[in-house]
Order: structure tokens, then sequence, then C-alpha cells
């Protein structure tokens, strides 16, 4: 489709930028630590665990319940359902090039991956299981699991760790590579329009590149504090400070309100926004961010050019295979 | 894989039946009723209308949600989980074969797929939209579906018919063939174990067919009162009268206790059992089912026969490939 060419080729190329912010295509391959390297055996198993209603207390909620790999990766909820039909107070974040994230959660308590999907399993609100000592008698129980298992990590190797290693190196396929952005970076200078050439330039100028930089535009595990400026208008709009981030697993002030800093990849897919889902649309999105972040009152036009550019960052999906989750004869759930 | 012979010649390959009772195998194809021909834009769309959680008043719950094309066409459960976690008294039917009911729901109120899919959409326990005009206005704003309609159906063509014909014509390729059960019946004797050909004799000579019948051994459509006889043990221990069956549509007192008789096609994948889901395992429900309906003792063998053969009946399950849904940018749901 197109080459990834050095910066300085692309940012020759897209001569209008005045500044030499170094803007990358998305790689194709996401790297796995070196304890767990992505094999299709564990790519296969990790599909189906990750598709699996079978991991929640209820068997109705599974990873991509929440996380659906049909859409945007997330389920368009301010507040995703967990079991039981019970909400939480974050927005589901998409899963898509989340292997791109190098902190995971909304709050980046998480260092991978592998660590990230042991916790909503687990969570009486979103998935339910009591423990993962449950989770492994239950997955023990399928034939099916004993030799999808025993194929991507050998004999009896059903545990919690394996489990998450291979949900873990599922996500790592779950990439989104060839974008009009990435074209456009990769020297087809006709794959953005005038309009969203404008608008990445803006971005640009504005600042929010001091943020949201890397191939996945996500500050590569940056943490942010949000909001940074007060506006009592916003505040009572939208209780962005009703979660204390980090520190509400920290517990640390200094936390207080700090983020990890999403990706803007196929952002124009993932309303409503921020960490609480109270922003409905990406032009709503956009203003709130330059208000509270760069204390900028944009345009009508500027934030049109943003949102034009943002719409340029929805990649291309690989086509899936559905998976077949292994019958579990006899068993119920209730 | 394997011919379908006459069913003299199969019955006279499995030359140890006594009785000429008609084994048919699954046919590979489901016919279409005359205004709702099969095309493969239609099952297309249908696939991604029932993958497609949108539909749901909080975009939380698919058909798929209820009747998981990834295990055995349901969910596991006595009764399904919809919108806001709310459960219903019926446990979801299985959509693999049913193409081959000839009438729809536990009670057969729906004479069609099409009418079928109409329902839940609208169930306030199930998926909870308010109306199917709020069902086609949003779909409406979804640009991909407006390509896809109009690819199956032609011009301004996302109506609630057409939503459900597409629904009805994915629904008509969800078939399990070759079944070891199809195997044997077409001629391949050592397709079944010596156990299960006596399961098989056996449910014969029961007389279970007079009702399960038929290529997907469902009656074809048949309705029977269920429990026909009393039992004090059973009606306290499950609770099957509580439920009217048909009579609760129709408030006929003719039909009270009456159902469609449900597939025994890859019945060892969708346990728990019974239109309210009470009993957990295929033993039970064997064992409540010759004392029930047939007024019979059975002894731990013949039980452990018969479930060798419903064993028998799990078919191959197609490849699927995981369809795409179309965004909605900017649209969330809460």
């Amino acid at each position: 489709m197109f080459k990834i060419r050095s910066l300085v080729t692309a940012l020759a190329l897209a001569g209008s930028i005045s500044v030499a912010f170094a803007w990358e295509t998305l790689p194709t391959v996401a790297p796995a630590p070196e304890d767990n390297p992505t094999t299709a055996e564990k790519v296969e198993l990790g599909k189906m665990l990750y598709h699996d209603p079978r991991l929640s207390s209820t068997g109705t909620v599974a990873c991509a319940s929440c996380h659906n790999t049909m859409l945007g990766g997330e389920d368009n909820r301010p507040n995703s359902m967990g079991v039981n039909g019970q909400t939480g107070g974050r927005s589901a974040p998409t899963v898509w090039n989340a292997a791109f994230n190098t902190v995971q959660f909304w709050d980046g308590r998480a260092a991978t991956l592998e660590a990230q999907a042991a916790g909503p399993v687990t969570n009486p609100i979103e998935m339910g299981m009591k423990s993962w000592d449950d989770v492994v008698a239950r997955l023990k129980t399928i034939e099916g699991y004993q030799v999808a298992f025993e194929q991507a990590f050998g004999k009896d190797a059903i545990t919690q760790d394996n489990a998450t290693k291979a949900i873990a190196a599922y996500e790592r396929t779950l990439i989104t590579p060839n974008s009009a952005f990435d074209k456009y970076v990769g020297g087809e200078k006709s794959a953005l329009t005038a309009q969203q050439v404008k608008g990445m330039e803006l971005v640009e100028e504005l600042g929010c590149v001091s943020c949201h930089s890397g191939p996945a535009l996500n500050g590569a595990g940056m943490f942010q504090r949000f909001p940074i400026h007060s506006n009592a208008f916003f505040a009572a709009k939208y209780h962005f400070k009703d979660d204390k981030g980090l520190a509400e697993v920290s517990k640390n002030p200094a936390d207080e309100h700090l983020w990890k800093v999403p990706t803007l990849r196929n952002i124009a897919l993932t309303a409503p926004y921020f960490h609480n889902g109270a922003a409905k649309t990406l032009e709503e999105a956009v203003t709130v961010m330059a208000k509270m972040q760069l204390d900028k009152d944009l345009s009508k036009e500027q934030v049109a050019d943003i949102v034009a550019f943002l719409n340029s960052l929805t990649g291309e999906f690989p086509k899936q295979a559905m998976p077949t989750l292994p019958a579990t004869p006899g068993k119920t759930f209730n």
C-alpha cells in the first residue's frame, strides 16, 4: 500500500508543516515482551479467551463486550456495562493499537497488556469472577481449552499467567495501519484533504502534540494532568475532577488527576470522549481539550479543521476469522 | 464428506434398527421463503445486524449476545440477560439450524425467522428498544448501513421489514451438518460407537421420535404438551408448569403448556435444558423427559446410552468471518 519513509522525508514531503514535529506512521507489527513472544497458537487462544463470555461470573460479559473488535474497539458508551447490568465511572478505552500504549487503563496502573488483561475479569462490576483461581478452574473443565493451552504453552498450562499472556498476544495483533494520515506521512500527499492538512498543522501549532506524540499519538506512555486549567462552566458540565485518576490507585496527592495520554488513532469511532465519557462528540472534545489543557479558545473553523484531521486517523481494520469457542458440555451459568 | 442416501438405504445399512423410523440427515441448505430469497448481500448485512449491540437500547446486547454463534448458538444460561442485567423466564433456544424450525420461539408464536427476529429487539427485558421506528432511525444515522441495505435491497431500504429479512437470511446459513449421526445415517457405519447406536435404538423404541422427528429432530413445527404426566417430585423441583407456553400468547386454555418441539441437534452444547432451563445436564433432561412425557423410568445405563447418542448430534460449525460493523462517528449510548 505505501512505504514508511524516514521522518525527514515525510516532513519534507509534508512541506507545509512549519515546525519540525516528527509525525510517525503506525507500525504494522507490535513489539512483544521477552517473556511472551507472539506465536500463532497464543494469538488463536487469546482470541478465543478474549471473546468468551464464560470468563465472567454470569457467562454474559467477554473482554469483547466492552472492547468490541467488530467496532472501534470499545462500546460507544460513557461507561461500560458489566455483569448484572452494573456500570462504573470510566469509559472503555479502545483495544485497537493498545499494543502501542506503554501503560494500560485510563490511570495507567498496569504496565503491560498482560497485567491489564487480568484486571477486568475479577472486577466485581465488570466481569465479576471471584478469583482467577475460579477462572482457571472453569477453563480446566473445558476440553477445547485444554487442547488450545497445550498447543500454545505446553502440557498442563491452564494458568492465569498463560491466559493473560494469550490475551495480550492476541491484542498485539489488533493494529489498524494505513489510515489516510499514515499514507500522507508516508508520502502520499493526496491522502489528506486541504482541510485535514490545516487541522494537522493546527494540532501541531497549538501544542496538542506535546502529549499526543509517537506513532499512536498517545505520548508513548506519557502521563498528563487533566484538566490543567480551571473553567467553572466546564467543571459544572463535565465533572472531570470527580475522578482522581492515578491518585485513586497510588493514594499519592501528587498523582491527582493524572491520566495516561490516550491514543488519537481511530478516535472518530470511539465517542463519547474522556475518562468519564462526558463529551459526546469530537467537536466538543476538541473544544474542551483546547480550553482545559492549553487555555485556548478555538474558533468554529479551527475546531472543524482539527476534527477533519482526527477523522484521517481511522485506520484499516484487519479481517478476522470468528473464533469457535470450545463447548462446555453440560455446563450452565446463572 | 458423505452422500445423503435414500432412507431405505440408510435403514438397511443401520441394520440393527428394528423399527422403520425414518432418520434423516441434515440438509446443508435451508429453504428460503418466496418473498425473501437468500442472497450474499442479505446474508452479509444480516450477519452485521445480528452481531450489532446497537440494536439494543443500551448498546450492549446483540442477537448474538444470547444466541452466540461462537458457541452452541445460545448462552448456556437458564435464562438470558438482556439490557441492564434483566432476566426473563425462558432459556434462549439455539440459533443453529433454527432455519429448520417451522415455528419459532419456545411457544411457537412466530411462524418465520423473519417474524422471530423482530421480537427481542423491542422486548423491554431483552434488547429494550422502544420501537422499530427507533431502530430504523438509529440505523439510518449509520452510513455503513445505508450502503449495506442498498446493496441488499436497493435504494432507501432501511426498514424493519428489510432488517428482519436480512437477519433471517443470515440465520438460514447457520447450519451444522456432518455430525457423527449424519455420517452414520448417510451410510458410514463406523461413525457411531456401539453405545451410541444402542442409544439411537432406544430413542426410537421408547418413542422419543414421535416428537423429535425430521432432519432437525424437532418434529418440523410440531407442538407438544409438556409435561404430559404428573410427578410431584419433579413438579416441586423443576416448576415446569409456572409457564403456560403457547397459552400465554393465545389465551386459549387448550394451548396450556403447549410448546414447540425443540431440535435435538447440538443438544450436548446447549445446557441447561427445557423452556425454563431447569435441568442442568443431559442426563437429567433425558431422565425427566422419559418420565414426564413417556411415563417411563429409565435405568442409568439407558440414560447413558441415550446421552451418548445425543452427543453424536453435534455437527460441524461453519467457519465465519467476523463482521466489521459500520462505525457510528460521534454516536454514544447510555
